[in-house]
């Protein structure tokens, strides 16, 4: 089949023709239907440092992925052949003490589909069909590939109540958007978006923002915007100045959701903001097996909350150069490959 | 009355006389029979920053007390005369947004007994009804007082389970070491105490930690101590290093009280020790009103729990300086002065 | 003052003259705009057990209001003369353990505006000014009366997540249809209403339940009309047979709120219904003060939540024996008194 | 291999000869050390209603259990061999609405070793690698046989707080004391233990109950026992009766824990006991898969829980129908059978 590999340790990445999967005991085969593209996958293209020191080539790559169950390994009973599916991209031990106690999500000897075992970015992958989730009829596997990044979105939205809240999101990349989405779906009062990128403050308007600020827009916009203090904060950008923000500007006893990765450890005025505040943060990684999984499709079945806005790019496998390029330009919501599709689309 | 004031602008304090209190409605006067210095008391006898942006002088000093109702306000039913009541000694609007949620503990026009109204170093102090709790009959007035401090303590406490958990305290200050206390009481299986200062440490030691480590020992020493990751912490020092650190030892899913006010803001690797790693970090001021009281009561009628160690030195209110002084040293664990006794103690 | 009046023991009510209220220290003087009528009212007016046990004739009755503050007791400062405010009917004594511990809701010592003091059916009312609630600008009276009754909905709602459930709503009086009201808001999935009353089913469909069935109906018409299991159940009826219901309805692992006062005691298979099936119940009387306040001027000031099609009648206070004859021929939603009308409306 | 069988369908067991098992993919074969009789065992052999419905002879019974790892099936590489471990009893699909969510505890899919699969009533038993649980070095193989039930004990004491609460056990059976346990290492300030049964109200008194209470002593002695109402209750009889009483006895706003499986429906005054008081009552099932586990091994490595005063009786297994009899007359606690011992200890 033809595969978007990581050939070897160092920056891009190869499409190639590499063996078809098969299915082990416990594991389904999907012919992928739609697979998109993770900043994560930017960088392993990029061969980061930290992508160097887990990725081990060669490795067929993506993770957010849709499909067709059409193969079933020995003792597979709960997934049906023919039916579409989305996957959870972290594979769990089951056995450490976090999975043990229910915290499958920051399990330790998590393996992650398109980074320590073959992803998604190709015309067939296997997966323990333990990850699947069932994609409702009739929903495009485009927003199928969507549930998993969704996910993280909804595990960050589904930290406290936002029913009528003053709601800031920091950073309106696509999970950003999505939990944007989501705030405006759950009833938020109001919700203040803020990033450098304009292309992505159109975005978070599109999927509701009330206001959609530029980064340097500074506290006192932020405030004037939100109508007062905020109720809570989501951030999803990772930058130190954001997270600072966003203890600021919260209110007394109120809450943030931190799922940004930054590039740089955070200096906060904890004692002032945190500490004398009783605020609450609470970390937001991957997704909580599988509650997180229900909500997401209950989100997206119900017409009030439509991503579809963020689903901007739609590329042919083959133009696998060009999706990572449009990655890195910033001007994109979400670039959905087809690896149905084997011709580049450019000309 | 004799009455320790903060009689101008500057460093020091005055033991002088000052009219006795008469109780407004809704107040109630106490004869002082305990008062306990809290490093809030220090930082206006140095005078601060913090201490010159907020007291106007003159002002009785003192907040940690205990006394007998000896005058009633018009309209106070519930406080018997005679009876005899700890303190707290926030005073809330009982109208702002966060007292109408019940969050009295972080209510934005709070009036501190001894900062903004006239405190507790006295012979007699007049609080409103509404702030007092009964002391069970037989507890000494001294560890009336300490319940306010107390409170604070089992506020941290109170975020998660204690039970069978690991748990590390940083900052072995009487608070820091009322929490040891607890979390030995709440059953907890292993508590590391970290701490810059021996005598303290000693005192963590009294209290029930198993471990009790110089801060200078690193993570690997609290590691070794605590046979493995945290599950949570209790962190009372406010130093950035034990912030940081805290959320580099604590267990994936784990949690974090913060409770120390500290001098600089705290630079922590947010990416790698909360967000991936799915902490929950909780900002602890104040008592929540009045269920911690309700619990703090509980914790000094049970046997279990035995906070005198903590009680190191008992003064005369005329010792006042020679208090501040103990309390500066830092080889002390509360101090608690006695109104009752005007003669000084020293010769 | 005009006032509807309890005047002695035994049914009904009596339109009189008796003196204007004068507001004690901590009160404020209401000039009421609305008052709308309880299911309570109808008990008093009729004089059932629960009323002679508790009533002392003479008392002003009626507890669901909306007005303005013209007069104000000492010590008042955080509610201005001239705005419009809604009101808490329950006094709480402010210093029970309950109390204490943060559960107004179940004061022991509670005293009922209109049933243990002179309440709402009048030209004036006192009231404590801290029971009182700000009203949105613009919001009309008879909506502000409606607030009282909307929290108890707002309240049993608030136990837990609505958000893509299947919830059944057993019981469509005035709070279940606002309970139909607020789940909808938050995003429930699919509601479906039970009650006896075809004109209360009406009210159902028009607060937005999927399907509204007789209680006649059985659980197989309300499985088939939820599309399976319920994920929760809301009890608003006190009728023994729905609550048994609901228990056998709601999925393992789900949760009942139980709100509806009922006559006699419920037989519940509760081995079956509630143990083997991990359910939750909880029982829901009065507003948590005043965080249900909060959520319900937020429901109210959300374009999405009209409570309107309740507001079925409007009187004058004159045609009080006709307003009672309304509630008990079961043929209107909420029927809301104007005190300032004092001509009937009748000819 | 010698296992205790139910061999045809009515009342009895039968110690014969079956085939060892062999382990499964997935699954490990322990050589059973420990298993304790369960009051479920008791309704198998007597074949009643529920017994009839459920299980197909034959069958090998017996579900609590602790042995020796002495063989694994294909994939198992969590578990090793030559340990010891003790065992989840409910084997569940993994890919319900309730276990995806979660809730383990109540998958509709559950089968239960010992009734659906053969159980430990055996020398050997083959169970999934997943069901077990690692007993701490040292524990003795009856404790480790405990851990099932304790659990459920575990589970039921886990929905609130118990530290200082006044706490009453309706129900002191093995569940019921361990509970009790559970309830004074926990720090419950008073614990009153209510049954019938004067040989386990001797048991619930070992087990650290302040006060047992005949279950015909009536309400004014269990208030009186207790100093006043109840914070919460445990009802682990399924006693119509003692439901009732919890609901009437237990404080505003406070909580029960109903595990107790009854042969009839309660009677329950939901009205003024739940709904008035705003109780809440949580059915209990199982054991949440596998927190309670994690908090059961930490009960039983804390010096301060000793569960040894349950262990009344310990069998060889050909004394089964001796240990069936001594379950039915009551006067005992825990009763352990020994798989290693085929020859009686009866002379």
């Amino acid at each position: 089949m033809k595969a978007v590999l990581k050939p070897s340790r160092g920056p891009g990445f190869a499409l190639t023709t590499v063996p078809d999967p098969t299915p082990a005991a416990g594991e389904v085969v999907l012919r992928v239907e739609a697979a998109s593209i993770c900043g994560t996958d930017v960088h392993l293209y990029e061969w980061n440092a930290w992508a160097a020191s887990r990725l081990r080539p060669p490795r067929v790559v993506g993770h957010e992925m849709c499909g067709e169950v059409v193969a079933q390994g020995a003792g597979v009973e709960s997934v049906r052949l023919g039916s579409r599916v989305a996957v959870e991209t972290h594979l769990v031990c089951g056995h450490c003490p976090e999975c043990r106690r229910g915290d499958f999500h920051v399990c330790a000897n998590t393996r992650i589909l398109g980074v320590d075992v073959d992803g998604a970015f190709a015309e067939y992958v296997a997966v323990p069909a333990h990850n699947t989730w069932p994609v409702a009829p009739g929903l495009p596997p485009e927003l199928g590939a969507l549930m998993e990044p969704f996910g993280n979105a909804a595990h960050a939205c589904s930290y406290g109540r936002l029913r009528s809240q003053v709601v800031a999101v920091f950073g309106c990349g696509p999970i950003g958007c999505m939990a944007i989405g989501i705030a405006r779906a759950d009833g938020a009062s109001r919700i203040v978006a803020v990033d450098r990128n304009p292309y992505r403050l159109e975005l978070a308007r599109a999927m509701g923002a009330d206001v959609a600020l530029e980064a340097s827009a500074g506290d006192e916009a932020i405030l004037e915007a939100a109508g007062g203090p905020l109720d809570c904060a989501l951030e999803m950008s990772g930058a130190p100045a954001a997270v600072a923000a966003a203890t600021r500007l919260v209110r007394p006893g109120g809450w943030i959701s931190l799922l940004g990765i930054g590039d740089a450890p955070a200096t906060i005025d904890l004692s002032r903001d945190v500490v004398m505040k009783g605020l609450t943060m609470y970390g937001v990684t991957g997704r909580r097996m599988f509650s997180t999984w229900e909500q997401t499709s209950a989100y997206l079945a119900d017409g009030r909350l439509d991503v579809r806005p963020l689903l901007t790019h739609h590329l042919p496998l083959a133009d696998i150069e060009q999706a990572i390029e449009l990655m890195r330009s910033g001007r994109c919501g979400k670039v959905v490959l087809d690896p149905s599709k084997l011709e580049t689309a450019l000309t």
